[in-house]
């Protein structure tokens, strides 16, 4: 091989770089064909007059390329080009939907978590779950359960959610019902059929970023309804729906993550006739209803609504057991039709030894003597939550006074960001989750979200004061650079 | 009030509708306004020398339209127009993709059904599936399994999975796993993540229903490669990559649904050469592989590929409980990474006491003892099945001999139509499901399925004889046809 590359040593470029750059030449020009030997690093360095390790530098270049191959004892050869350039899974990905912001599964709440709107493990019967869970395993149809099931649900527990439904007046004649994992693939199933890229879905703002994903996931537009102490205004909404066609209006009327807010009965026939002259379709996203405290229950929209414009959707995992994914969509028969045809191209049908589970749970009375217990310590943790707020909270913020669900709404005073001060927090051993991820359209930067129902009395007191401190000494920080002499 | 309409009693159009026109006429122009009374049906009948009936008749209709509304004693109202045109649910369901094909799980089977690919659930071990769920309950971290978990999956299983694969060779270190709800989700998943509509996706033809109506659904183009005996034809597979860009191969290498057959080593290869080639990822889906009763297996693609172009899908469900969804899919991490954010939009998470019961299951060793038994039981049942074809399918029927799985695939002679014959089959007490149900491009009259994992030995016997029957006596009438002679 006669080989007399050009190297100059005045040059910016390394010379093992030049040299690779060299030979990576020849061999893609087809000058060195596939398997042709190379001169050994010692024999090229000694040729070229060069460092040995130059050379090898640049073989190793020339080799994590592919374009040569070592093969111990023998020597370096040029390489076969790679007979297939394979997937370019990088590149496809790319084309798809860019990536959904971090999802909030993926934050880590460490020491006294307020980050994550979900119930108390510490709360679950155990004792009482096992023996619902043995009293299916005893059952004499147990075959069936564990057999390929229908898209529509465990009928036993279909039909006992129904006629629970209609006894409460929920459910009409004109109503359907089917089993989905949780109120999040009700939600997906009803994209699905209904939304397309590019149409526009009415939400409440702040929303929850699980309902954020999954929509913008989806390519829809969303336009936010603003949320107050009394939930959504339905006159916002109405000028939302006269401006432009919604394909959806998502609304959580009971103590909505993260606002905790309550729509008043009056709001949920405003919103109702706003949404119903429209013809737009409400989604009522319920999966804290049953959790409410103190004060008197409210209607749902589901039942106030006279013109089945509505679909009710409901979950055991905020009440029970949110590892056992069973929620349930109510609503009018052709839309439910359509989700079981979406259900059963997603993942056939919900798992069914936890809907058998749940609905021994449910019928034995199980589930209402849990739901009392986790009522009187949700009343307790939430007024820990308020409590804390007044007692820690600096002069200037506000907070929400849900009489249910899991969540408050905090708004910090104007120069603090809760964003900034998470990380602050987190070294003090307390995590929130602050508003940004949140928003839809208004980014409040002083709001944060104290999921408060998985913590005890105690830690919640303990969290707030820790939390209190750091917003107050942030406050004071803020104030002193305020008032600082100007730099001159 | 003064009404005096104008009825022609020369008309095609009745009087009852002459009246009911005019009036609404009035309601709709304002002319007469809500709240105003209309006369007694007597009165008017009198006034205009109707039949009463006539009058009534016009009312009803009226009412049922909502533009008058009786009060009882005080006579009939002009009615307030419905403040909310509400929902226009069949509207917004047409707009939204057409109803897919009937859903295979739409279809009884009933007597001896041949018509669905599952389980026996006369095999179901019941007792050592209530010794692993016992076990399961009574672990000390049963609270961490009913608490919300991880889109990746229930992690123990999850490591259990990849672990596995791992020791086979069949997953690299390029490679995660996440665990769906059965295979179905997983291709749902990938669909989401990899798919827009219109997109070209190869599949074998023929191909199950579930995964035509779920890529129908997503409103993807489908390029069917014909499955032979043995398997795609990696060739057509190629010439299909250099006519047009597919997204996706979808592919069965074990025991394909519906046809049973087996893509050999060399197949293999030859396949992923060719999608390797074209930059094309092959979606390897084997819920199948487990279940071979006779023969080697063979290597998967996913092992097989050199180039990490390759998803492997696997499940729970053939080999055990199908109504616990519980299956994986392992693939190049940033792939596994969008499945992940897919998954978590899609419903959180599998169910987490399926995915420890399964764990546990398989980990103590019952899911290999199951598994020998199911093998034994499906090799019986798939050499009565092939016995039954030869002993009963009238002459020139040809059906294929898989080594493993769920199903046989039958094409009957040329004159006879399997969809035709069902209505005669389930008369008789035997069903099983029409070539025309798994077409992609060819529809194949005269094809059928024959799930046979679900039924006892003497049950295909006896149906495949009842089978036998109509098919060879539908043959023969058709000949007498063919030989009557001409009428003139």
């Amino acid at each position: 091989m006669d080989f007399v590359p050009q190297l100059a040593t005045d040059s910016e470029v390394p010379l093992y770089r030049q040299l690779y750059a060299q030979i990576a030449g020849k061999i893609r020009s087809g000058e060195w064909p596939p398997g042709q030997r190379l001169p050994a690093t010692r024999e090229l360095a000694g040729q070229l007059g060069l460092n040995r390790g130059t050379v090898a530098a640049a073989y190793e270049a020339l080799e994590s390329e592919g374009l040569i191959a070592g093969q111990v004892g023998r020597g370096s050869f040029v390489a076969r080009p790679a007979a297939s350039p394979g997937v370019q899974w990088t590149a496809l990905l790319d084309r798809a939907e860019p990536p959904l912001p971090a999802a909030v599964h993926g934050l880590a709440g460490s020491g006294i978590s307020f980050m994550t709107s979900r119930p108390s493990s510490g709360l679950f019967p155990l004792d009482d779950f096992r023996s619902a869970a043995e009293a299916v395993l005893a059952r004499a149809d147990l075959a069936d359960i564990l057999q390929l099931g229908s898209p529509s649900g465990y009928e036993p527990l279909r039909r006992y959610l129904l006629k629970k439904a209609r006894s409460e007046g929920v459910a009409g004649q004109a109503d359907d019902l089917i089993v989905t994992n949780g109120c999040q693939q009700a939600l997906d199933l009803i994209g699905r059929v209904l939304l397309r890229a590019g149409d526009a879905v009415a939400v409440e703002d702040p929303i929850y970023p699980g309902l954020k994903s999954l929509l913008a996931g989806m390519g829809v537009r969303l336009c936010g309804i603003a949320v107050g102490a009394d939930g959504v205004d339905p006159a916002q909404a109405a000028r939302i729906f006269e401006r432009e066609r919604q394909r959806l209006l998502i609304v959580t009327p009971n103590f909505q993550n993260p606002t905790g807010a309550t729509l008043p009965l009056a709001g949920r026939r405003a919103l109702l006739d706003a949404a119903g002259r429209a013809g737009v379709p409400v989604i009522e996203n319920d999966p804290y209803g049953d959790l409410r405290y103190s004060g008197e229950p409210l209607a749902p929209l589901k039942q106030l609504d006279e013109h089945g414009g509505t679909v009710l959707l409901r979950s055991f995992s905020k009440i029970s057991f949110p590892g056992l994914r069973v929620g349930w969509a109510l609503g009018p028969k052709p839309l439910i039709d359509r989700l079981r045809h979406a259900k059963e191209s997603a993942d056939l049908h919900t798992d069914q030894l936890s809907q058998a589970v749940l609905l021994e749970f449910a019928e034995s009375g199980r589930l209402e003597a849990h739901r009392a217990r986790v009522l009187k310590a949700g009343a307790e943790r939430l007024a820990a939550t308020l409590e804390g707020c007044r007692r820690w909270f600096p002069e200037g913020t506000r907070w929400t006074k849900p009489e249910g669900g899991m969540n408050v709404w905090v708004r910090l005073p104007d120069l603090l960001d809760a964003g900034e001060l998470l990380a602050r927090a987190r070294r003090e051993g307390v995590t929130y989750l602050p508003g940004r991820y949140f928003a839809v359209v208004r980014a409040e930067g002083g709001a944060l979200r104290l999921s408060f129902a998985g913590l005890e009395p105690e830690e919640i007191r303990r969290g707030l004061e820790i939390l209190g401190g750091i917003f107050k000494g942030e406050l004071r920080r803020s104030a002193n650079l305020d008032t600082a002499p100007a730099m001159v």
